[in-house]
């Protein structure tokens, strides 16, 4: 079976271990969100590829869900001492040596879709890792300072992890994504594919970017096959990460039909909400879209393979309907 | 008094910690040796202005005399691990951020020299550090591999780091030499020294580096004040490194006497050999430059100092001759 999953970044990681586990012979192409990506330093950063990369190749901090296990922060203590930030951003010593490694290949030339596979060479994930496009896209937010009153757009990585969502998102802008190409593979994958995922990744900055490279909603949409994603909204709150907070920029309430609807029926076939969220399948079900009350809390690896199941078993449903 | 000392390495920058404890109050102006840098993962490297800088500022690893102290190489642990090499020069994580601030800003178009005086506002050398050149010059160096009898031009580094000068240097050349401009403030240095030194640096790849950018020997001879070196080669070995190697190359032989004639009388106004040498002190008067034995083992600091002084000692007696 030829499965596609879109993932962002620490809840997409841990939902392709669970579909992995779920799924072992499965072939597993992961379309990578790039537009949390960030240049550092002089040196190209993609959190969530390498948050997937990391946690399937088992070297992810498994704490914190992002970085290198076993990780210093030797270098990033002597940038500060010269007095070179951001210091809100944790790059660890290990991590560092990925960034270098990237930085250079794209300097040579290589496409970054090219970089992450010679990267993957390394981590072995079992699945094939794709950036959604080779082209620069950097998701930026629209926010107004609350001492100086200024408004003002930030990269994501800003708002996300300096602010810590802590103003209103009142804007969420991908800034070259309506230029930006799929990257290579991307579509081919999409067309040959059995099953398509949404884990639950944060739908506005990171399913909903790679949504927005032109051609990938299109390709999903026209695949003729089942598309079933997972709410990454609780009871009314999201499982992990800020979610509430940008989808408020997008006009979505937080809740976990809310989120289905914004997909839409003409993107969506399936879609999982949580077992305390039950009350609220019908409405889903009436947008169009076949839906399930399962347990969605992705405590263990365990719990992400059953959540995994309920998708591939709701995939199932929707194509034999 | 206006002191200018031309440096290499661990020998000139531990000469200086010597020249600071022997004159506090000089005002102290240092060419750095730039022929040795090299760029390695995307990062520009200067080894010695780096081992400079790290030695007067506190931050240098005593025992090895270069690198950070403290270190740890995690970063390049990583990079061998995705392949990425090479291996055999040490770069820990805290020196990686040296690298990684100094490639930031010359890729800003800063030049090396503002780049250096910034890295310097951390260290706080209490010299003032100049790059010899803000023009890339890099020292190469003609060997014959002895496995497979293959004559290559490699660069210094891999020379001295990698195969530990274990064939000889058939040839030294500091490409990009005759291209390069003295960087800003160097010739102003030159001409408003009261003393010109040259530590027991190596006389080849050092210090004969410096010597080969365009205006530098010619400031240097025309400076009218004195200019007194000390002998890096002590008993017919060098002190420390492996100057002989090098000096072969150049068709000097590898004694005290015979690299006070390679700098010449036209440059050089005082020598000082090591007491070991004293026979070989009437050879260099012989060639016009004056001469003193005095101990040159650089063992530890009170040793530096005391170097310093006699060189300081010779200055006052070729000027007042």
């Amino acid at each position: 079976m030829r499965i596609v999953v879109l993932a962002g970044g620490i809840g997409g990681a841990r939902f392709l271990r669970g579909l992995q586990r779920a799924s072992p012979d499965a072939d597993i192409t992961v379309i990578g969100n790039t537009g949390d990506d960030i240049h550092l330093f002089g040196l190209k950063v993609c959190p969530d590829l390498d948050t997937v990369m990391y946690t399937l190749g088992g070297g992810i901090n498994e704490e914190q869900g992002w970085g290198r296990t076993d990780e210093t922060f030797h270098l990033k203590e002597e940038l500060a001492a010269y007095g070179v930030g951001p210091e809100w951003f944790g790059l660890g010593d290990r991590d560092f040596a990925t960034h270098i490694v990237r930085t250079q290949m794209l300097s040579a030339g290589y496409p970054l879709s090219a970089v992450t596979e010679a990267l993957c060479d390394r981590w072995k994930p079992g699945v094939r890792l794709i950036p959604m496009s080779d082209d620069r896209v950097e998701t930026h937010v629209a926010v107004t300072l609350p001492d100086s009153g200024e408004r003002k757009v930030i990269h994501f990585q800003e708002y996300w992890v300096r602010l810590r969502a802590s103003v209103p998102a009142e804007a969420v802008v991908p800034v070259g994504a309506e230029q930006a190409k799929p990257a290579p593979g991307v579509l081919e994958a999409i067309a040959e594919a059995d099953v398509i995922l949404f884990p639950p990744s944060n739908p506005v900055v990171s399913i909903g970017t790679i949504l927005a490279v032109p051609g990938i909603r299109e390709a999903i949409a026209d695949a003729g096959v089942p598309v079933v994603g997972l709410s990454p909204i609780v009871g009314d709150a999201p499982v992990r990460g800020m979610a509430d907070k940008v989808l408020a920029a997008v006009g979505v309430e937080s809740t976990a039909a809310a989120v289905a609807e914004h997909y839409g029926s003409g993107l969506l076939d399936g879609w999982l909400v949580d077992t305390v969220d039950a009350s609220t399948v019908e409405r889903v079900e009436a947008a169009g879209i076949r839906c399930r009350a399962v347990p969605l809390m992705m405590s263990d690896l365990d719990a992400a393979a059953r959540m995994a199941h309920e998708a591939l078993t709701l995939a199932e449903e929707v194509r034999g309907a």
